[in-house]
């Protein structure tokens, strides 16, 4: 598809966006969509279309207007990356992840360190390359033998948008208590190896290959410990912006499907032959296929945007946030992931149903949708989000904070 | 269940109201929920609820101020629908179906016509039934002799509240055109017999039986011709309020089920055998299924409550109402139905599951649930509902307003 | 409904039957179905329909020729409970129980017990009820002071059948050991008291109330400790027996409502306004339900036949049989069972969509379905079924027996 | 997955096959099994693969013993198709059709047309490709100048096995009497053009590309006019050998996905970091999971085998069959098509839940499983298949035969 239909009455997703940062994101949605099925089978690395955010402004939005950034709120950077999802999900995820990685240096770093970090990242456009996976318990952080430096060893998988970026976000094992440290750092800092080696049947532009850290210098004021990571409500919402970023580029990819499918039927001339009917677009079975579509992404879609406006009052709270909104919150982005999860899966396989056969041809490349569903919504298993909601529907338990939830 | 839990941080359904009215209603549903269980089982007409709606001042809720009444809006009306549907749906109905009676004299009616009778309504606490159903065509209202007044044959079945009330709202088939009249009635106008005789699997104090006319005298000012059903984009308004009032209902149930399954857990001592966990409330499949009630709960929420707002905008809209806004109220209203229909449907049987086999005695008479659910959900059928979101999400196309849609 | 449909080419649940038992049941199963709406009303005990199956010599259908019996298979037996089940599912689930009884006395009782009882039931047409539930640890079997009797003190819960019986079958914490034993005892023992006190919502005239059993006295010949309970492969069949009888029951209310919901659909005259059929037998969503109504049927009807077959290959293998076929054999009476239970629920609420809301008057009572299947699914949890299969799928794990698998 | 687990206790698919056949066709799927993925990847013509099946004899599995086969029954080579399938189903698709081919001549021709062509393909291992479409009207057969010959020109899209094969059926429009006739032809005859044009998303070793037909002779002989093509009850059979070799496919396509699911769920060391137990094998929600797998496959496999058996009873009935057996087996086999649908679609997909984030690896190629499914079960819409057990459900109606039912 290389075209995209005017938002409907019904599109709330785009209610939030408006001016010059919504037609520059349109823009580049639209250039992005030219070349998405080809980038899909190349994989690898999207120099140009990275580039093209560089120049456009765009991955500053999230950073306020004193430090240079367009002072965007959290749901219209979610309708930035969900609009860009429609059309290529690997780009929606790493543009998503940019503000992950701004906002993690607000939340788990000192003024000192988030500020100048969020001035340079407009200034020099920095993109920022995700190496925090505290799955990988293998890094190593250690004093060194001056005792105010620090040396950095082990390595990293899934680190998304390490290739070709100027700053990573690294978790660490501290060697000395054992805890988990959050730090950032240059990627072309000496010893820092990105391995770009991701080769995944969806998402394939992601670059959420491994870094490999061997012997690498880390300053005092890069690891970010006041408060530090998962430490205070406000620092918990770092897990949150990630879930609410993933099912954003979830719906997005639903969306995307959906609109192709559309696209399809629309220039579909042949009804089944005993449809007794003139057009695809007549069915009975089709038409009622389509509302199931629809059910599911207005679903999906309300209990997003609902998450993204208590995300951004909670947000606005800083670290007067209490543990309760953070939890009620918490648990508004739970629902929001698993209805995007299953939005995503059900509509990018269900669009053949409404296809057929040839819609099949790999030079269509429609099941890009669903790899790309299927790959991203394994993030995190949706079973024990779905137990997250059921503990807070039935004991009011809200969720506990780890980088996942 | 003889008690309801707190609302929890997540209720939205309580955000719309504040105030007296929201008092009066909720000390009147905890009334309701008393006796809920053994009216259900007995049937028939609920005389001293209906008496007390009237001697609270919510029957006129919906008038305007300048006429006495409370001014409410569409949202919190529904609310009011929700909040009572938890614990009595048969109630529900009919105190949702008194503001669409009102709603008919306001949006077929002319200036003359409704302002009375909503004020009357106020000052008598008039409680209004609906003897309009025009899958009944068998009513018929013909010129009497005179040539000035009619006379109205026939009888309609489906009529809800008709028993114990004071005022009608009545479709026929006039005589001379074949065209589809609505107009209202006093209830003991002579030659206008209730039958009294809904006895139903579910919502069963509904009073939703029959209504025969034998040659009952109407008069033309009783006709509402201006602008007359159906007949203009706000006209059109009529269905979606039945509609989203059903909606509410059905959500309603669905709380009030999941409420008496919450409180039947949290009771229950015994973890099956083999579940390795000391309650059933650490039971993991438990756990899930209570995730997966509260996001059907939320989803169907979102989309009732996003409803509500846009059916309130075209409300006010008045005569200036654009199709196509009446067409965009009228999607959000259909899939408000269709995830109210299933939320109410799978969670009120779904409950059991997580309740056990003891919940199956007959003096907690927790099938209601579902019976209510069951029956009230086939009004018009679902699969109508999801063609009609099909053709929009395929076509763009607005439902076509009927009496249902 | 009043009339069966004949049985189709496709009716695999009538292959196993034939002859004089075949006949008899049919002609037992119409008497049945004259009055079994106006019973499930009612509750309480089907003297007459009981004192019908004791005339009719079918109580000892499943006993040995050489005993006066009929030696039915059990896939005769299940077929039986099947058709009894479509139309009055509480006689279906005591006649499948009164041989669940006599395969318990089989399985866990010696040859010198077991026989005479066999013959016994044969000669006098006793009605065995069972008072074997294992959840009930209160029950307390002692040696009295004569050494050689016992005395059983306690109550149990949910003993199907115990109304109007003349055996019972009854467990018990053996008050030395502390381990479960099971005797049987004629009802009308001293000191046994049924208490008659069934009143569910569903299941409603299968006497599964309460026994209450005072210093009863119990002979050392009535307890059945050679084998013993769940002693060997053979006597762990008791549990698979009693989860395929359920099966069928589930199965048979199924079938039962998909015959009441055809039967109202032929009749019905007016298709959906906007449908533009003449019929809803021409309506293709309506078609299309009815699709998945067979489809379900016909899985579940699958799934338990093969169990079936498999049941009666363990059983001929008596002391023989291997805890590998046992364990196969479980797994396959698992997935009948899981499967046979959401037929049944689906099936019973789902009728209604193609009936539409006229079917839900009191007079039709086309919610016993549901209310049967919703009260007989919950004998013990479908979630544990389903991990049971997860882990013969995964680990080739056979389940291991208990009284619920 | 380089290995196959050994077949369970409950592996039904099993019990058709015995001694020689089925020890070459499981050494052949081992070979096929270590390239499958590979191939999935490069697409095209599986050369040495078809080379193999040539060599092994297979390929005339399904020809009498008289004329040189091996007399397998439909049970027996739907089960080799099974087999195939759960390692490769683009060689499954192939095998089935190779049979489908050769019951086309005996279905629609002459026993002097078939004989012959079932012992050449014995004799000289021919490779059957299908250009028989009906949905592709344009190709026309017209009689030749001299009277007794024929011309055939257009082209056909979906030819499976049409590259490397030594003879095709075709099937053409006769430009005399308009009507759908059937032939065979040498593949290497002058002016068919085979355009291995076949590049899918999925089922990618197909060879389901187009051929062109320009100025084809084609001899009176060849020309399957006696019965011809759905003139008899026998004839229809034809459509459900087509239908229930893809059932196969399917659920081959689900059996290999759920075993490579096992294989990677049981190397799994990490069990998720809130499930408290320590492997992904003790997770309830992991086990569960495989319960479902565990009934879909046990559900869709019962009701193929099932149809399996009608069809063989159907065939051995030759041109005696009546309508209402071929009708009976058409239900079945509808049955099976649809269950089987869904199982390799909801399998496919599923197994990424309980093997993680890793498992998208692209050397893993996990997705092929849902890439072949999804592409092969369009087919034909499984909508309309539902609509047919629909109509049987509801109104005894049995299909009308078509190429699709």
């Amino acid at each position: 598809m290389t075209h995209l239909p005017n938002p409907t009455p019904l599109d709330d997703s785009l209610r939030f966006l408006s001016g010059r940062l919504r037609a520059t994101a349109e823009a580049l949605s639209t250039e992005f969509d030219k070349t998405a099925s080809e980038r899909d089978k190349r994989g690898g690395n999207a120099k140009r279309e990275r580039d093209m955010l560089r120049e456009s402004g765009l991955l500053g939005a999230s950073v306020a207007r004193e430090f240079g950034g367009a002072g965007a709120t959290w749901p219209e950077i979610l309708d930035l990356v969900r609009l860009f999802a429609r059309v290529d999900s690997s780009l929606a995820h790493l543009y998503g992840f940019q503000h992950l990685m701004l906002a993690t240096l607000r939340l788990f770093g000192s003024r000192e360190q988030w500020e100048p970090l969020h001035a340079g990242t407009v200034e020099h456009a920095w993109f920022w390359g995700n190496a925090l996976n505290p799955l990988d318990p293998t890094t190593q952080l250690a004093m060194d033998a001056s005792g105010s430096d620090y040396v950095l060893s082990g390595s990293k998988s899934f680190s998304s948008g390490s290739v070709d970026s100027e700053r990573l976000i690294v978790s660490a094992t501290d060697a000395a208590s054992q805890k988990l440290v959050v730090l950032w750092l240059p990627t072309d800092r000496p010893g820092v190896r990105v391995l770009g080696d991701w080769d995944n049947m969806g998402q394939r532009q992601t670059d959420s290959g491994g870094v490999r850290f061997t012997d690498v210098r880390v300053h005092a004021s890069e690891v970010l410990t006041h408060p530090g990571p998962l430490s205070t409500p406000f620092a918990c919402l770092r897990p949150l912006i990630a879930q609410l970023i993933l099912s954003n580029v979830y719906l997005g990819i639903a969306e995307g499907a959906w609109q192709a499918a559309c696209t399809y039927t629309l220039q579909a001339k042949r009804a089944w032959i005993t449809s007794g009917v003139a057009s695809p677009a007549d069915d009975p079975y089709v038409l009622a296929r389509y509302g199931e579509f629809f059910l599911e992404l207005a679903s999906a879609r309300a209990l997003a945007d609902q998450a993204a406006v208590a995300l951004q009052a909670s947000f606005e709270q800083g670290e007067q946030l209490s543990s309760e909104q953070r939890g009620a919150t918490a648990v508004r982005v739970a629902a929001a992931k698993v209805a995007s999860s299953r939005a995503a899966l059900n509509i990018s396989s269900g669009i053949f149903e409404v296809m057929g056969a040839r819609a099949t041809s790999a030079r269509l490349n429609f099941d890009r949708y669903w790899r790309n569903a299927r790959t991203h919504t394994l993030h995190d298993p949706i079973d024990y989000k779905l137990r997250e909601l059921g503990e807070f529907s039935l004991l009011d338990r809200l969720p506990r904070p780890t980088f996942y939830s």
